[in-house]
């Protein structure tokens, strides 16, 4: 008898992103004619910068020759997209990461997932609320929790609310707890830590001895100079913090595929007979057991995001979502919406109108104005009474949906 | 205080190819003007086919436009090279498979590594030894084995011995597992399971309600018409049984990165409450919790190797890989050895000399041939005695590999 994981069963049937799917689909069925903006999942829209493609291409040509065709490549990543990595993400901001702190993926989504299969069964598990929900569920279906509650919520986690009065950036938990997940700029929220935050967050990690797995896939979009783009920007976090880097939006990368995790050779946790393990070593294991290197052509065209010519051309990408972020932004507030985020992310989030509840918004916001968000509770129970728009879009679709919106709740 | 996973520990600190790379970098540094030809890991070396390249510098154009850009693909592969699997690698064999039971990732060590998470911690493994070490460590990772003993075996695992009496093709365990791994045409031995063979392994998991997970990397080097390259020929293995496939040695991807599983829906698995569940809705849900989709051009390229261009093609590197088996087995019977496998897989399973261990003629056949393998004891305590040689190299390295080898043990 093929006795199966009991805690698949625990995730509710469905989940957020299928679900908008579906009613998404019902309503084109019932309105054929309607055109309907998707400002829902956070996937980019505009086409692959010159100087990757150009890569790209160039690399298939040297899988096309014996000479310079390529096989297995380092599980680790190349040394040619490590380096580049190291110099432009992490020494030009005064931060030393070794060759071998650095592990290339195929997508940070895969990292978020796999990165709790390093901790012990036992291990409390952090996360704020709302989340990005691959930091719940992953740590849900290795049975780290106990069931979930009619409050949304499972036993055995720790959640960290996020609201208005802590500008959605909740502080370390009171509790101890052994791993904590942070997202900044915060998927969904839009909001981004201070240096300060982030400074108490590693002070906190340190005194209690947990570790942060801090989720910077969105660090290209950091508007203000001030700020920190990586958690090793704070002094101690090399001691306690592992971070999540990804191509796809800063490079356009959703449908290419490549990411990368910082694990510093200092970040150790403590095995059953209380011996210190590094996390690099065990992540090394992990990596080379279950993971054979992100592809070729795709590490060559991540590479160019970091030439010259590539990182001109995808900071002009970010800048053009970071338009549409202040296009939304303002013409939301200007059309009464109480509006956070959107300027250190390409996310918004806005209160819901007329207490609606998310999917009571989504729904309006559906069948009137023909626009499709994220309802904030699909983020978490914290999440409820908000909902997420992205910036990713073209412009005409960016202001077509501003337009519709207004005449919604302000001419409607 | 961070916690980690107690199950790591228990592996071996020095895994096969690192310590073989070790070696090999010693000899090569103590002997600067020998050239060591690599047979030791299974890695293609022939460039892609034109066909492949052709498609996937199609979709890096594909991406450099914003009218045909494509961010997130379907998690579970695009409907494209689905189709194109489905016809080629099953109807066209008699075998009907839904569009919804296949699922496309970047390679099948993710997939060999990952299906596991679908079993209870408390399910019973069984594999063979020798055995592609992944189906091993991943459990041992999970947490399903207990230590390893002084014989090379781990607690809890069922392992079934493949020897010269019964061809490297052991039979079904007379005692209750849950899941078995079976590989063929096999990696380490080169053997390939007969249909008979697999009739019983399919009328033994259906007796016993069992599940095969059946790695059939290796199937287009089948060379004999009458045996069958997927399980799923054998009647009945539709209710038990998942099949892992890949491009990487089918279409020399192992740098490109792709694979699928296929897992029938009547495929079931037993929860804690005696409930059956769909091993295809457990793994839908992990395929879209913890990956994004393999890369767009990737499939694209994979897809093209189901074209007729592209099937031609590299159906003649696949051919050119068993000239280069042929010529090695034929070549080391004729010095002598024993040699199993090399018909229907691209490697070869010969017994050692004089009596040496695995790690002793691995060491011989560097020091004396300069030619590099794996030991077979790497596979397994039962792959003790013996050494896999793969045939993926140039002819003229296969050619001198063979003479160097025919000068230490013929004429030596």
């Amino acid at each position: 008898m093929a006795r199966i994981t009991e805690h698949y069963a625990k995730l509710p049937g469905s989940y957020l992103f299928p679900e908008i799917g579906r009613r998404v689909r019902a309503y084109q069925a019932a309105h054929p004619d309607a055109r309907v903006i998707r400002l829902g999942i956070g996937d980019v829209t505009e086409p692959l910068a010159p100087a990757i493609t150009a890569a790209m291409h160039a690399a298939v040509d040297e899988m096309a020759r014996r000479e310079t065709f390529r096989g297995y490549g380092p599980e680790q990543g190349y040394e040619f997209l490590i380096d580049a990595i190291r110099e432009h993400d992490y020494a030009s901001r005064g931060v030393a990461i070794g060759a071998d702190e650095i592990f290339v993926s195929d997508g940070s989504k895969c990292d978020s997932g796999n990165i709790q299969e390093l901790f012990s069964l036992a291990a409390r598990i952090a996360v704020t609320d709302p989340v990005y929900p691959v930091y719940v569920d992953s740590n849900v279906m290795a049975g780290r929790t106990g069931q979930i509650g009619t409050d949304g919520r499972y036993a055995g986690l720790t959640y960290l609310v996020g609201n208005e009065a802590n500008g959605f950036q909740p502080e370390p938990p009171a509790e101890p707890v052994d791993v904590v997940y942070l997202c900044s700029p915060n998927n969904p929220t839009g909001t981004v830590a201070t240096r300060a935050q982030l400074e108490a967050w590693v002070a906190w990690a340190k005194a209690n001895d947990a570790i942060i797995l801090f989720d910077a896939a969105y660090e290209a979009y950091i508007s203000d100079p001030a700020l920190p783009h990586s958690i090793y920007e704070i002094s101690g976090a090399r001691d306690c913090a592992v971070e999540l880097r990804s191509f796809s939006k800063r490079a356009g990368f959703t449908g290419v595929r490549c990411a990368f995790m910082v694990i510093p050779k200092t970040v150790t946790g403590v095995d059953g007979e209380g011996k210190r393990v590094s996390l690099n070593a065990l992540w090394s294991r992990r990596h080379s057991t279950k993971f054979n290197g992100a592809s070729y052509v795709v590490q060559r065209g991540a590479a160019a995001a970091y030439d010259p010519a590539g990182l001109a051309q995808t900071r002009e990408q970010v800048a053009f979502y970071m338009e549409n972020a202040r296009l939304l932004r303002d013409g939301l507030t200007a059309a009464g919406f109480t509006v956070f985020g959107g300027v250190h992310a390409p996310y918004l989030w806005l209160r819901t109108r007329d207490g609606a509840t998310s999917w009571q918004f989504f729904d309006r916001l559906l069948s009137e104005a023909q626009v499709v968000g994220t309802p904030g509770s699909g983020f978490g129970p914290a999440g409820e009474g908000y909902f997420r728009l992205s910036a990713f879009n073209s412009r005409a679709n960016i202001d077509e949906a501003l337009a519709r919106i207004r005449k919604v709740f302000v001419h409607g």
